[in-house]
């Protein structure tokens, strides 16, 4: 059931809209909606405008808080994470430490599936915003560190970074993790890619993997089927295990 | 801790064996070990064989059950289950219905992360496979319904199936889904893949896209760097959405 | 050495410009040009605008054709007609029949190459713009029919279609073509593709491939290396030998 | 009109033979068959076997002198040749300076293109054997210098190596190339890539790009149709222009 300052999605012909369910109202060409009147409804329920037009009420889900929430330069895309999540297999048991936070789209993601996220971001003003996102996901177990991954102490299963990586990272990367841990860097030039590796070879000896992962959507339309020309390239994950 | 009939992994300086804590030994080239001896360890505990070789213990996670489970077929590879795990954002909140379980590989995965994963397979000798490998997994919240998916009553967040897919497989998907669900499919060929984008136009409003991996390795070696040469396609995704 | 009439590049510090020998002017912010002035000077000669910035001159290739010529729609990409070239061979030996002319790119590139080609436009207006930018080229080898490609007769070793493909227009291309000689085509949806390969297995004994040249750009600056995110599909070419 | 010495192919209805015209014979399961009796045959011409097994007569294009004249190492593939005739417009007033020739493929496709093409080959063994391919291409504007290409003299409008590159070979090539001229490599790992392309960044002003050309075949049987699994990576090619 939505309540009061929960993020809801409304869901019409044509658009959808990122909302907050309480006080204020939202307009569009299609009429106004009294915010407040989303509280105590259900995702799939219905809701009109004074103008009669309907919405479907959605709850977000992680997709939805990467298309939506507010940024701060490029996130990881979610191909890329799902990279994280499959090679690693983190799952509900793990404890993960996240870096480079930025507008917290891995850490949503990785929270939704961990134990427990430890998340550092550097800049001070980024931190705030993934910690408005990730509490509009409603994730009490990922906790934001407005601080340099390298103060991070403790054990964890998997450590991920999604940022400006030098040799030192990957060595205390490797001191943090438990003995089958994995080690995964997302990183978008070869040149900075080729110095994680040979990092990483130095340290982790349960084996060191670099994988590219291209995405092509397939698109249907009346003229026929073909791939389509989007983004091809985004970064590379290098995954190591201790 | 280790316990009686755990799954366990031996990690050499070369190699690595797939065995169970308890009785029996494993011999290899290294020596003998006496698998009871593994009931107590921890997770990268050593133990030696008698001729005083060590093994690193390693408890598996879902990429070790993907490399050394049982196998019936061509399993999903991790970089098209991270996929799903992404664009649905599969959480710990979910309910998930598979379907196609083969060796389970998938239910595992799934298994891991949501709260609750029922998975058909009609198959009789692959259901009992998939159910060996989920038990030695540890995983208590997945059901293996030696039965066809048509079956299957109740509510899900995400529906997925890696299987042959008829029409009334798409109505049946989106009747179990929630508002706002996900429905996903593993499809090898284009035919499939177009004729399940059909079905789902037709009854998905959330939207319904189509993708596909093409994963590649980078090599690195004292030659030089260099895209490896291996499998660059599985099958299409297509995702679509209550 | 150039003549009155003919193309010509002018390349300057940052820009180039596609022109002619010949009467009038040429004015850009570096300052005007004579472009009689152009005549009888030989490729790699400077030439000074009225403000003495220096351009050099260039008789154009057909890449310079490709980027510069007027267009009617999409060309086909240099990557696919280097793939067309490759898989049939094309050599001074061959005959070729071209259809789908547009204006002209390929058989710029198939007329620099072969003995003769001859190519085929039903819309005249396309026709016409063919006619001149084959003529900028210096190709007295290529000739334009503006008709439909199943009124051509005779006997080739290469038949090219860059169109929409009927199955008549396969068996026709069978039957103009030499033993050992290569029909290919440029299709750029599933649909068409399928049908193309499925009525040359009928037809043709010497074997039936198709491909797609998926062309990816390395982009090297002081931030680092990485693929770029250009165009990745245009379409696929099925390659059929009598 | 084949004559004595010719090479020839004879395509059977499953399999194809790379024999030449002239004394001795073939034998084969489908019987044996007097190679001299091939002299004086067209093109398309059947033969019999002894046993009355007919096959093809088929006079070798260019592709198949890369499926099956005598290799030494690996060859450029046809894709990664196309790319280089496309992107400089490889045509008939060309003159083409080849090194790294090793068994000839590329130059037998530039040969059959180019008006003269001159290519190093370092190693004896390799030089005699591609002389020797060559001759069977019956190209006699194909000069095979089994030498340092640093030796060679003169002008040409494309230099185009396949073989370990220095930055003094990219300024020997600047030095031999007319204005507009192309400079292309092929290079198998990206390390050389990188220092290839910083070395034409410095010479040459008409612009410096690197591609790769990742080719899929599409297959199509009873089952359904897919991208196949075939080799994703050769090699990278740059091009760049005086």
């Amino acid at each position: 059931m939505i309540e009061e300052g929960d993020r809801v999605i409304l869901v019409g012909s044509k658009r959808e809209y990122y909302l907050r369910a309480g006080p204020g109202k939202f307009g569009s060409d299609a009429g106004e909606i009294q915010l407040a009147g989303l509280v105590g409804k259900m995702p799939g329920d219905r809701i009109e405008t004074h103008l009669g037009k309907p919405f479907t009420i959605r709850v977000p889900r992680p997709p939805d808080l990467f298309c939506h929430g507010k940024r701060s330069g490029a996130p990881m895309l979610p191909k890329d994470i799902g990279m994280v999540i499959a090679y690693t297999g983190m799952n509900r048991k793990d404890s993960v430490l996240d870096a480079g936070t930025g507008s917290g789209v891995a850490a949503i993601y990785f929270g939704g599936i961990a134990q427990q996220v430890d998340t550092y971001e550097i800049r001070p003003e980024f931190a705030r915003l993934a910690e408005k996102n990730i509490a509009d996901a409603h994730l009490d177990n990922v906790t934001v560190h407005a601080d340099d991954v390298l103060s991070a102490e403790g054990s964890y299963d998997i450590v991920h970074l999604d940022m400006m990586i030098q040799k030192e990272h990957v060595a205390h990367a490797w001191s943090l993790l438990v003995p089958g841990g994995f080690f995964v860097t997302y990183t978008p030039f070869f040149e900075q890619t080729f110095s994680v590796i040979d990092a990483c070879n130095e340290l982790f000896s349960g084996g060191v993997n670099c994988f590219e992962c291209m995405e092509r959507e397939l698109t249907r339309t009346v003229r026929g089927t073909r791939p389509s020309t989007r983004v091809a390239h985004s970064g590379f994950l290098t995954i190591a295990r201790k």
